[in-house]
């Protein structure tokens, strides 16, 4: 029996005490965001510390600003692989509205559906408390069964996660040479369905932009003014309608620069994942992609650039009516970047759109809303694929690998502070509401998800 | 010596008790949107009332569901010319903010200024206690001076008209037969400039409409939905950018229907007023006539239509930035209308235009904000020709033909519910800073202005 099998054996034999652990974390009630429960906070710390210890992984709770962070080391010398570090937090989102849960958002509990099949209910149960502890109990069972784990491994477990993180920067500043490793493990993701596991290996970057057009330097009455002064509000229209084409193509010179297109065997794996893209649209009550026109709808969340406005404003909007010509019109403008597109070249693209749109009399000024690249791991890398090979020979179906639309801020820093990669592995459900009353993880979702650490850290150390 | 040239010695004469008269209502504080000066506007009524039944016009206060009207009638039997209704409103604005008066608002003074021109300071000493009472004054001085007036005289004194008039219409319905005469004389708009009195002759009218574009039934995120999910903000935008076409023409099909052309003399007139363009457009900081490429600022706000969005909003507007995709859109938007456009025609080819922009995935709810056809007085009418002779042969100068880019909604209702064209002369000036601290009236306006309605009345009675 290789060392692997017994491991697996043993998560088996082992997981009613891997459920209780998880219950005895999820009933701390960790809400990062409410100042009420900073004692919970540290305390979900403090246990997650002990347990690491407990395990083999000396840990200790490091002080911040705001919450602990958890850090562990176990360095296995000369063992082959990389060094990874583990990343997951262990603070929730707050419970109201209470009366919307079916039980103590704190007392968790394991429901039998109809069907036989089995959910942990409670407030963390998958984010991230459920999703952490996968990785804990497969370290665990490494370390028990084998005396030692595959790779050496650190730990970072932070306690802001739900609350913007403020203290992550400083922390990863002030302790890069402790924490930059090989490759970093972040269980904070999903699976691409109930059966078919999932590596998400493209996070789309961000450019934020907002706009204020200045025309007269008062609002003005549109019987006195209409007709001869210049109306913001329809120069920023104009503006705004001039960004994409007829076929919903962005228009900034140069915006597509980067892009890159999807390898053929990506595009055929995701063929056969069948993506419901009348679900997913459905599900808002709309029905037709509105993007760029040659591509699916999946294409266009998780491997297209877009610009988006996110929010506009200007003139008169209360009751009734007034014949007003405002002074300012004011908007809000978004860019989702993929590949190596650079945000600050489509920044500087876009400012220079608006000032050449601009009528003689306008003034613009702009204000910056955040700029970050796309993040992918390589198709071709190797914890790409030690992943997708450890994550099929558990669930028996080929890894799925996911685009996410948005961003993961904590990717973005681990690559632009500590310059590592990410291996984005999850157990999470669509339908898990997380965020949400009656928050639940799949008892296959945490089971399966240990079992699937524990074959990762396997095949990572095959070198 | 002709009955005029008597009449208009006498009011030189009297100069100093109209001054006076004028003095005692101005002290009313008749502010009709506050409550709590409710008893002062019926004094107001009720001096005015006092004081026609006085110069024989007799008079009663007229209780309405707000403040009171005042009606009185003098028939002159056996005159050929027209019998005319005078209009005019004895309420005032609010004096806030009083910190920025030099003076007590309801204590009226003669200021002199260092050119030794003169101005009453008050409150209402305009807008517009001075205006009514230059037709006041002046029939007093005709039935003085020659025992009656040249033209039979009914007499509306309003109480709301800073209030929205809500009173108006059901008065007018009711009173119907009583009020309806051949022609209204209102006194409650300016002169070309201070040498240069003027006849309004063109009021715009407008159509207001408020737009709700709808995508998905909830608001998304736009990592999650960005690129694939329709943005109503987008949509909005095409549809408000494509209202204009590059010229500044308005793009609607049919919109310029019923659009008149001034008649050359009308235009020449213009030319000879020397409006000041760089002043009318640099006084709130603009350069450039926005509108329509081949006419004046002036022809844009006196003889031209437009569409103006007055709002626009939707989506995140707050502090920071939010990556939201809104559900709905909104606008709200106006067009004012010349010549014989039809309200209602107008609206339709709107709403037709967003329907057929509309992508398949939104919907649109429309709502309506009123809607009033231009009003003008024909250039060939007569009173017109009359009105322009009075004021000539008082000032020494042509009388402008002015347009006025607003409505005023009295001059709607006299012609719709009384079936009466209006002939709108008033001696106001911009400056006289009507609504605001430090009203003024000129005391030319006040003394020139009795003369020209004692001129008006003679002529109109020649027939």
């Amino acid at each position: 029996m290789s060392d692997l099998d017994r491991v697996l054996s043993r998560i088996d034999a082992d997981f009613d005490t891997s459920l209780a652990r998880l219950f005895d974390l999820v009933r701390i009630k960790s809400i990062s965001t409410d100042p009420a429960f900073k004692s919970d906070c540290r305390q979900a710390a403090d246990w997650l510390a002990n347990e690491l210890t407990a395990i083999g992984i000396p840990a200790s709770v490091r002080d911040t600003n705001g919450h602990p962070m958890v850090v562990g080391h176990r360095k296995e010398d000369g063992k082959a692989g990389p060094h990874v570090l583990f990343y997951g937090h262990y603070d929730v989102q707050p419970v109201d509205p209470l009366d919307l849960w079916e039980r103590d958002p704190f007392d968790p509990a394991v429901v039998t559906r109809p069907d036989g099949s089995k959910m942990i209910v409670a407030r963390g149960s998958a984010d991230d408390k459920g999703q952490l502890m996968t990785f804990v109990e497969a370290a665990r069972a490494w370390i028990a069964e084998t005396g030692g784990l595959p790779v050496s491994v650190s730990v970072l477990l932070e306690g802001e996660e739900e609350s913007g993180s403020p203290s992550l920067h400083p922390f990863l500043t002030a302790n890069k040479d402790e924490l930059a490793c090989d490759l970093a493990l972040v269980c904070d993701t999903g699976m691409w369905d109930r059966q078919t596991p999932g590596i998400t290996t493209m996070l789309r970057g961000l450019v934020g932009e907002e706009i204020t057009i200045t025309a007269a330097d008062k609002d003005l009455h549109s019987g006195m003014y209409g007709g001869a002064a210049r109306n913001p509000l329809h120069v920023l229209a104009d503006i705004l309608a001039g960004l994409h084409d007829e076929t919903g193509k962005v228009t900034l010179p140069g915006f597509y620069d980067g892009v890159i297109e999807m390898p053929e065997d990506v595009r055929a794996l995701w063929d056969k994942l069948g993506f419901d893209h009348e679900a997913f649209l459905g599900g808002v009550d709309l029905k037709y992609p509105a993007g760029e026109q040659d591509r699916t709808a999946l294409e266009q969340i998780w491997t297209r650039p877009t610009c988006e406005i996110n929010g506009v404003w200007g003139g008169y909007n209360g009751a009734g009516f007034k014949t007003v010509i405002a002074s300012q019109a004011h908007a809000k403008i978004s860019f989702r970047l993929v590949g190596d597109q650079d945000p600050e070249k489509v920044r500087a693209a876009f400012r220079a759109y608006v000032e050449a749109k601009l009528p003689a009399d306008c003034t613009v000024t702009f204000h910056k809303h955040g700029g970050s690249p796309a993040l992918r791991l390589p198709f071709d890398s190797l914890a790409l694929a030690k992943g997708r090979k450890a994550l099929s020979d558990e669930w028996g179906r080929e890894a799925a690998l996911i685009g996410c639309g948005g961003s993961i801020p904590i990717v973005g820093d681990f690559k632009t502070m500590l310059g590592m990669d990410s291996l984005l592995i999850g157990f999470g459900l669509d339908d898990d509401r997380v965020h949400s009353p009656n928050e639940k993880y799949e008892m296959t979702s945490y089971h399966k998800g240990i079992r699937s650490w524990a074959r990762v850290l396997y095949e990572l150390a095959k070198g």
